[in-house]
C-alpha cells in the first residue's frame, strides 16, 4: 500500500475510499505503517475533516481490528453510558448498578483520568483489592451472571484505536470531532450494545468546551450509533462546576455508594436519573420515561442497586463491606476546611482548576506511568448561585501532607470565586437524538 | 523540550518563536524529536504557514544544523543558479562553465532526478567515471583551481535539511511554500554565495504550475536570500513544454555539450544566457547586462566556456574526450523515429508525460534505490505553435529495447498532441527581485 498519495489526497480535501479507510487501519494495527505517515494524516483529518463515509468506514475498521463482545441470545437487553469526561463525574459508579438491577445488563467499559478529568477505572481501584482488567471471557461471565461488570478497555476491544489514540494523544491531533467520534464509538459499539446513552459535557471543564461543538460531537456520534444498529441518544450536561461535591477517586466512590443509599447530591443524581431513564426507555426496559424513572427510583429506594454494586465489587475481588463502612476506602492524611473570604454569591468554581490540583495532588496522572494516590481531592459544598457568608465552610482539601492542603486551599481559593451575583446554567441542557436536538434548559 | 504544545500551537494558527524552532530542528537533527511529531508539525505548516520570523529561524536552524563553503579572502566573487526542476532542463551543465569563464566562481551543488523532473546529478553521471560525490574540501580545491565544481549535497550542508525533505517526500507535505523556499535557500546559503539566481518554473511539467504561487515561492525565497546578505534575483521560465530538445541524461549532456559548442536549441541558449546576465550582474562582474550577455556570448564562442567544462569533467574523474566526441556517452540499443500523424499546428508537449515516460523506461527513479539508466530518453523537435506535415519526423525514442520504443512511442502519442491551432507560451515571462515582479513576455 502507498502511503503518501493518500495523505496527500485527504489534504487536498477528497476523500478516501471505504476500501482505502479499512486498508489503512489494518495496516498501521499491523505494523505496516508508520507512524510518522499516519501523524501526518492525522492532522489532515484535523484541518479537513472527514465526510461520512469516511468516518463510517475508520470507525468499523478500528472495530473490526479487535474482538467483540457477543450477547446474541443474551435474555436481557444489554445497554452502557459513555461520557465525555469531566471533573467529579462519578455517575457510572450509581448507574451500572441502578440499570442493571432494571433488567438491563450493563458492560459498563470505562477508562482512566486524562488531563484534568478524572476516570471510572482510577476511581474504582480506591475499593482494596478492586480488579478492572477483566478479561472479555470473564466480563461476558459475570454480565451473565450479575447483570454488570466494570472493566478497563480490554487488549480485544479496538487495539488500532488504542494505537491511534496514543499516537494522537503526543501530536495534536486530540480535538478533532471525527476523530474522538470514532474512537469513543469504535470502543462502545465493540460491546454489543442494544442502545448507548451519550454524556456530552459542555462548559469550561470539558474537552469540548463550546456547545455547537459538543452537539456536533453528540450528533456524529450518535449517527456512528444508529447506522450500525445500536439505538443512541446523547444528553448534553454542565461540565462549568464539578459534578456533585466530591472530586477525588476515594471521594467520589464514597459519594457514589451515597447516593446508591439514597443520599446523593441533587445534581449528580439528577444527571444519574436522567441518563438511566434514556437507556430503559432505549433498549425497551421500560414502556415510558415516567415507568423507566419510578422503576430506577424503586432500585435504590429497595437497596437493590446498593447491592448489586457490593455484588460487582466482591466479584471483582473488592471489598464489598464498602458499601456499609466508607471507612474501608483509604484515607487522606490531611484534611482542611476551606471558608468563604468574602460575603456574596458564589459567581463559579472553576472544573479545569479543580481538575489540575487533583493533578497536583497526586490523584492524577501527568505521564501514563504515574500512580494514582486514591485518597486525595476536595469535597466542595456550593454551587454557583449559592450565597455564602464570610467565614463559611464551602469546602475541604484532603491530601497527603501539610505542603498538600496549602496547595489545595490555593487551588480553592482561585477556583471559587464569590462576587454579587451568580447563576447555575442548566445542568441537562439538550437531548439530541437521531431525529433532531431538543432544548431542554432543566436547572438541577 | 515538550513538542505537543509547538504542534497545538501552529495547528491553531499561532507562530512559534525563533528559539522554539531553532530548538526543535536542533533535536530533530538530533534525533531527539520522533518522526511522528515532525510530521504531523510539516502538516499543520502546510495548511497554516510560517510568519516571516518563523521561516527565517526554520532556514537558519537548518544552515546551523552543517557546514558551510567558505570563501572569504577567496579573489573572485561567488555565484549559483537554482532551478525548481522541470523536464529537459540541463542548463546547469551550460551555465556553471560559462559564467566560471567569466571569473565568476561557481559551487554549483544540484539533486537527483525527482517524480517526473530530471536531476543535473544524473545527467553528469553519464559521463564515464563522473563522479559527483566531492567532500566540500574537495569542492573548494577545485573551484579554487578552475572556478566551478559540479557536486550533490554533501552529509555536511544543511543536514536537517536533508533529513526533513526525506520526510517530507513520504508525509504529504512537499508542496508548501514555506517548506520548499527553506529547505531550497538553506542548501544555497551555506555555500557562501555573492549572488544567487532562481530558475522557478511554471506551467503544467512544473512542481508549483500556476503562476501566482511560482511568484509567491520565488518572493519567498528572495527575501530569505537578501535578509542573509546574498543578493537573489528570481527568473520565471515556461515548463509548459520541455526545454530545448533532448529528455534524459546522456542525451541532455550531449545537447548541452552542443550548446557549449555555439549549436544549441534556441530556447535551451536563451534560458542559460538569461540566468548567466543575472549572475554576473548581481555580483558585480559585469556592469551592465548588455557587458553581461557579452561576456557569456565570447565565453562560448572563444571556446573558453567548453574548456573550463572539460576542465571540470577530468578533475572530478570523467573522460574529458566527451566535449569533442558524444561518442564517449553511453548510447541507446533501440532507437526508433516518431512521425506527425496528421497535418497541422502543434498544441501541446506535455512535459509531465514525457519525464513519467523517462522514468518508465528506466531513465529515472519510481524508489530513492533505483539505478538510473543514462541512455534512454527523447529527442523532440517541435514546440507548441509549431506547423507539421503528416508523416513528418518530430521526435526520436532512445530505449532498452523495442518494448522500451513502443512505450516511448506511445508516450509521444499522448504528449504531443497536433491540432489545428497552438501557442507559444513567454519562455521567460517574469523577473522577480526585492523591488518588486517585472513582467517580460519575450517569446523564445
Amino acid at each position: 500500500m502507498v502511503i503518501p498519495p493518500l495523505i496527500e489526497h485527504k489534504r487536498d480535501g477528497k476523500s478516501l475510499t471505504p476500501v482505502q479507510w479499512a486498508a489503512l487501519i489494518r495496516d498501521y494495527a499491523a505494523g505496516k505503517v508508520p507512524d510518522y505517515q499516519m501523524s501526518a494524516l492525522l492532522m489532515a483529518v484535523f484541518f479537513r475533516g472527514l465526510e461520512p463515509t469516511e468516518l463510517a468506514a475508520l470507525t468499523d475498521a478500528m472495530i473490526d481490528s479487535g474482538d467483540r463482545l457477543r450477547f446474541e441470545g443474551h435474555p436481557v437487553p444489554v445497554a452502557d453510558k459513555h461520557s465525555t469526561g469531566g471533573v467529579g463525574d462519578k455517575v457510572s459508579l450509581l448507574l451500572a448498578p441502578m440499570v442493571a438491577s432494571c433488567g438491563v445488563a450493563v458492560p459498563m467499559m470505562s477508562g482512566r483520568g486524562l488531563g484534568h478529568t478524572g476516570g471510572t477505572l482510577d476511581k474504582l481501584e480506591s475499593i482494596p483489592g478492586f480488579r478492572t482488567d477483566l478479561t472479555l471471557r470473564e466480563a461476558r461471565a459475570q454480565i451473565e451472571r450479575l447483570g454488570c461488570a466494570m472493566l478497563g478497555q480490554t487488549p480485544e476491544i479496538a487495539p488500532a484505536d488504542k494505537r491511534l489514540y496514543a499516537l494522537r494523544d503526543v501530536t495534536g491531533t486530540v480535538e478533532s470531532i471525527p476523530l474522538i467520534a470514532a474512537s469513543i464509538m469504535s470502543k462502545k459499539l465493540a460491546e454489543g450494545l442494544g442502545g448507548l446513552v451519550l454524556d456530552v459535557k459542555t462548559g469550561s471543564g470539558a474537552f469540548l468546551t463550546d456547545t455547537a461543538r459538543a452537539i456536533e460531537l453528540a450528533r456524529t456520534m450518535i449517527g456512528l450509533g444508529e447506522a450500525r444498529g445500536c439505538p443512541t441518544v446523547a444528553l448534553l450536561t454542565a461540565m462549568d462546576r464539578p459534578l456533585g461535591r466530591a472530586c477525588g477517586n476515594a471521594l467520589e466512590v464514597e459519594e457514589a455508594i451515597a447516593g446508591l443509599r439514597g443520599g446523593g447530591p441533587a445534581d449528580l443524581m439528577a444527571v444519574t436519573y436522567a441518563l438511566g431513564t434514556e437507556m430503559l426507555v432505549l433498549v425497551g426496559a421500560a414502556r415510558s420515561r415516567a415507568e423507566a424513572r419510578q422503576r430506577l427510583e424503586e432500585a435504590v429506594a429497595s437497596g437493590r442497586a446498593l447491592q448489586t454494586f457490593a455484588r460487582v465489587i466482591e466479584a471483582q475481588g473488592g471489598d464489598p463491606a464498602v458499601v456499609e463502612d466508607p471507612g474501608v476506602l483509604p484515607q487522606a492524611q490531611a484534611v482542611e476546611v476551606y471558608r468563604a473570604e468574602r460575603a456574596g454569591v458564589v459567581a463559579a468554581v472553576e472544573p479545569r482548576r479543580i481538575g489540575r490540583a487533583i493533578v497536583e495532588l497526586g490523584g492524577g496522572r501527568s505521564t501514563i506511568d504515574d500512580v494514582v494516590d486514591p485518597t486525595v481531592g476536595f469535597v466542595i459544598t456550593v454551587k454557583p448561585g449559592d450565597p455564602v457568608r464570610e467565614g463559611e465552610p464551602i469546602a475541604s482539601v484532603f491530601a497527603r501532607d501539610e505542603a498538600g492542603v496549602a496547595l489545595g486551599l490555593n487551588a480553592l481559593q482561585e477556583a471559587v470565586t464569590v462576587g454579587e451575583t451568580g447563576r447555575l446554567t442548566p445542568l441537562v441542557s439538550h437531548r439530541i437524538t437521531s431525529r433532531g436536538v431538543e432544548q431542554l434548559g432543566e436547572a438541577r
